[in-house]
């Protein structure tokens, strides 16, 4: 017991900040493993104080236009992390009141930066396998001024099929609408490689969070061809944050430049501990989509909120009610933690289950 | 001649990244000397990678606490710069089309924060003191939902009367106006001590980037008595922004545990400079309110855009208009640079008066 007075678990800002050792976390979604080395190396030399440019460092978007073929520098808007990019990106396309399409279940924060822009967000459910219905969508898409799309999927750990994204690219194109593809957890797809949405509407959101395990250094960014759309970005991240972080940008450069082997080695680690997630999982005999890609499991569960509550509170065990990412009946788990603590968590989900989970 | 082309110039953000050594630059308003070494001395050891509070650090919410007496560690919010503290709490407060008043000149900013918040910006323009009349601020508060203060002002370079700032304190009280304080420049005033807003509905913005030198690494903050209110930013943060960067978190922390001489030696450095400027602009004959804080004057030109075109394409001066903080027939010098480059500007000044400028 983590004491007598039992709070209620409202979200996941609950959990922020309770990383007592005992607790066995598949709360969080970030990397536990460090950055690579490189980014870390900058910093004893680093001096500098100054404002940087708003758009971000003419460096970082150089290289990163490098390795995004098809991409020029002058596209680019480094922000703090891919929400920030987010947030922007919807305000810049804002019309009060209009409709913004999403997957459901959703990366939590979508709905509440849809309506933080005056805008409204309307869903499609994922199918049965994870997988965005292309006729459902087709008919929600037409009253809609942009769609918000995230594959591979917080929370639901699955990866839209290539024939649909291009279906979804060619029709919006087609349409006007603006697409926003939060890409954060593009290079960890484990069944196929990358493909990142292109189109005059598409708004690409990415970060250094996931694949450079920076999420605390907070640096994003938001690719657009469009260059009137970048520079709408850029006039009002002038008057609400100005540039990101100086130094962190300087971390996410050098961490750029790390050899290549330090996604691909990482990737190796996500997809091993997938795998004995989702096999214990299967297992212990929950529901749940095979993971593709990013980090997460989303089983199914009865009173998916009570679960939460009693694995907290009876097992110090953090795990996220899929209520908050408009899937209740759901469990989020997030398998960005080591194997021994895997087990021992799996352990106690066991117990869980032949005990308290029976008279639910 | 800096080439043959000359592109208008717009904005601020035209000379941003524009540092040519042969150029004197009384352009951006940021510090030109270093923030203290102990900022800089934490970065080598510095290993942190993983979200931090989305409120901010613990460490340096409880430091701000311990140095602005009867506030909480739980009352701030650490955001990126002052500007995202400004953005976060406007659209905390926002009712649509509500009315937002500022002085007039005021940050260029300011409108454009009050209008992306979904409010409209009403203004009282300051006295030939460079005062807020306040007899007309009672009048136009009354509609008013917020009050924008900046004292010491950018671009004015005046500090508000204490006794004014009471009367403001009071009034806005009994009609449960917010006063949105931007007291970034608190540390940097030079008439008198500072005189620091109070009241259940008074949100302060502070930042980093004056006091310690530290603009490009965007540590800003908010603080609010209101726990409801400093909520409700923390959530809106949470999907727009996520934490603060923590480097740029621990650089600030660092900083705060510099000695006090720092804030006091460089205080000293900018009345040395602001001296030189102010007896300057005077003998080249020029009109302008005697600067109390900050480190901003701004003298009366005839066509002041036409002044700040001449000045950057034929005498290599940077200057910003006026115009852009809501005082056209003005120019803004920054005095944020060495007394030599001051020395080289105003002659280069006096020579541009004594031609061209004869002949507007």
């Amino acid at each position: 017991m983590l004491g007598k007075t039992q709070p209620k678990i409202s979200g996941p800002e609950f959990f922020i900040g309770r990383g007592d050792e005992t607790l066995i976390s598949f709360g969080s979604g970030q990397p536990d493993l460090p950055p690579p080395d490189e980014a870390f190396a900058i910093l004893k030399d680093f001096r500098g104080f100054k404002y940087g440019q708003v758009q971000g460092n003419d460096s970082l978007r150089s290289a990163l236009a490098a390795i995004n073929p098809g991409t020029n520098a002058d596209e680019f808007v480094i922000t703090n992390g891919a929400s920030e990019a987010l947030d922007l990106a919807l305000r810049a396309i804002a019309q009060p009141g209009a409709r913004v399409l999403m997957a459901r279940p959703y990366y939590y924060s979508y709905p509440r930066n849809v309506e933080l822009a005056g805008m409204t967000p309307v869903y499609v459910d994922l199918d049965e396998k994870g997988k965005i219905p292309y006729e459902a969508f087709e008919k929600e898409i037409r009253t809609c001024r942009a769609v918000m799309l995230n594959s591979p999927s917080n929370p639901a750990g699955t990866v839209q099929d290539i024939e649909t994204l291009k279906k979804i690219e060619t029709l919006c194109d087609e349409l006007g609408v603006y697409i926003l593809s939060d890409e954060v957890y593009k290079d960890l797809i484990y069944v196929r490689e990358n493909y990142s949405l292109h189109g005059e509407r598409v708004i690409t959101l990415d970060s250094f969070s996931k694949t450079y395990a920076m999420c605390g250094l907070r640096v994003g960014f938001l690719h657009s061809p469009d260059r009137s759309l970048v520079q709408k970005v850029i006039e009002m991240k002038s008057h609400t944050a100005m540039n990101t972080s100086i130094v962190s940008q300087a971390m996410a450069l050098a961490a750029l430049g790390s050899p290549r082997s330090y996604v691909a080695n990482y990737k190796k680690v996500w997809m091993e501990r997938r795998d004995l997630m989702y096999e214990g999982l299967k297992e212990l005999g929950l529901e749940l989509w095979k993971p593709e890609g990013a980090f997460y499991l989303l089983p199914k569960f009865k009173e998916s909120g009570k679960v939460v509550h009693d694995l907290y509170y009876n097992y110090q065990m953090i795990t996220y009610d899929g209520a908050w990412f408009g899937a209740p009946g759901h469990v989020r788990f997030s398998y960005a933690l080591d194997v021994k603590k895997i087990q021992e968590g799996l352990k106690r989900l066991g117990q869980f289950l032949k005990t308290e989970y029976r008279s639910y």
